[in-house]
């Protein structure tokens, strides 16, 4: 089997509770597997499973869920697990900490070494009270009060996101790294000279703006943060633009 | 027209280029509704628009769907902005700034006033060389390496959700009140006693580690933050269990 970016038991388990459309158990498998997260449960899934268009729905993250386990109860589904949060949209009259996702899972990655399983209601009706307080806290998300219906995969995916964050492994796939060292000010002074120049000559500057005209235009090269190579290329295009005019 | 929660112009515009999938439109004004943000660019969308599907996929986002604007290119769909981000997964040799989903929001809700929008390219192929080359930066998300493809709607709910944040808007919709203040040290000692005398006369501890067990649970009561409601409903407790005991 292909090695797992992630060992198993590191990132938290996510636990539907009696999802109903393969639509979202299958963007919650790619939603997982985007982050890192490969633990999948599932409770009572509605109208049985495997579920028909699950499949297509994860979108290639498939071994998410060949590897789902199924239970007939949240305690069931919980029942190793050391830490328990429930997500919910609306206050359940507990006296339960309510944590938003990033403070949710920098708890969690406190927790080295702990299993950890985040509860997910039902489409329409979320988790009971009862599923509410088998759990240790609730985490909820800072929608906006107009809309604050989340899908559910989208709800996953803000978690799993949160959590890859709060580990340390958010790293970017690809940064962006300057293909040439900057200029040297030797360059780009002599860069400046040879435009202030071309543009002299070509009686560009109203004369008593010519020093605040120039300056900005050097103010605006800097801007760019020029490299070598960018360097190279003005003063290519410089020559081009002035060639047959005597200058470059 | 209801008035909306973040006026026009605030939050970025999110521009879909050449989207195929209802769905995937249906879900990007969804997850754009949930977090705040309401205007929506399409470029080209394929197979035309408005589309069967999308407003069952909207969920109740349809007012972000009505108020969507359909163009023929990126230049004419940003061409009133004042600051443009492209979303890309792959690095794409150009010298372009490179930001994370947060760093990305930070930096545009810096710039208070402008008008902002954010490129999402193709389902398959993504944005074009010459697309990403109009935008000012570029925007990645910190993908598991495994599986690094984002489903293009959860693509746009990271970067609502980032944005939300960045602004200073994201409340969670409730916390974790205590519905009692925490009990005072007296109520709270006065139950230890009371607990501990019980437990004495139910000849619970073991005599060579009387001490050590009523401490401990001690702390196990401390870790409780009981309120004062709670020492009256332990209290009570105790007590119906202790009944016929002589205890209480």
């Amino acid at each position: 089997m292909k090695s797992l970016e992630i060992p198993p038991g590191v990132a938290p388990a996510i636990i539907l509770v009696e999802p109903q459309l393969a639509e979202n158990i299958g963007m919650t498998a790619r939603a997982m597997a985007n982050f890192g997260l490969t633990e999948l449960r599932l409770v009572n899934p509605k109208n049985g499973w495997p579920k028909k268009g699950v499949r297509e729905a994860a979108s290639g993250a498939t071994h998410v869920l060949d590897a789902a386990t199924v239970h007939a109860s949240v305690p069931e589904a919980i029942a190793d697990l050391h830490h328990v949060l429930a997500t919910t949209a609306r206050e359940r009259g507990q006296m339960k900490r309510v944590y938003g996702p990033e403070e949710a899972m920098e708890a969690v990655c406190a927790r080295a070494g702990q299993r950890v399983g985040v509860l997910f209601g039902r489409e329409r009706v979320g988790l009971t009270n009862d599923e509410v307080s088998y759990a240790d806290a609730i985490v909820t998300f800072p929608v906006s009060p107009d809309f604050p219906s989340l899908n559910l995969a989208q709800g996953v995916l803000l978690t799993a996101y949160a959590w890859r964050r709060a580990s340390g492994r958010a790293r970017l796939p690809f940064s962006g790294e300057m293909l040439s060292p900057p200029a040297t000010r030797e360059a780009l002074l002599s860069l400046f000279g040879s435009l202030e120049a071309a543009l002299d000559g070509a009686g560009f500057y109203p004369p008593e703006k010519r020093e605040i005209i120039a300056r900005n235009m050097r103010d605006m090269l800097h801007r760019m943060a020029m490299t070598e190579q960018d360097v190279r290329t003005v003063r290519g295009a410089l020559k081009a633009l002035t060639r047959g005019r005597g200058e470059g």
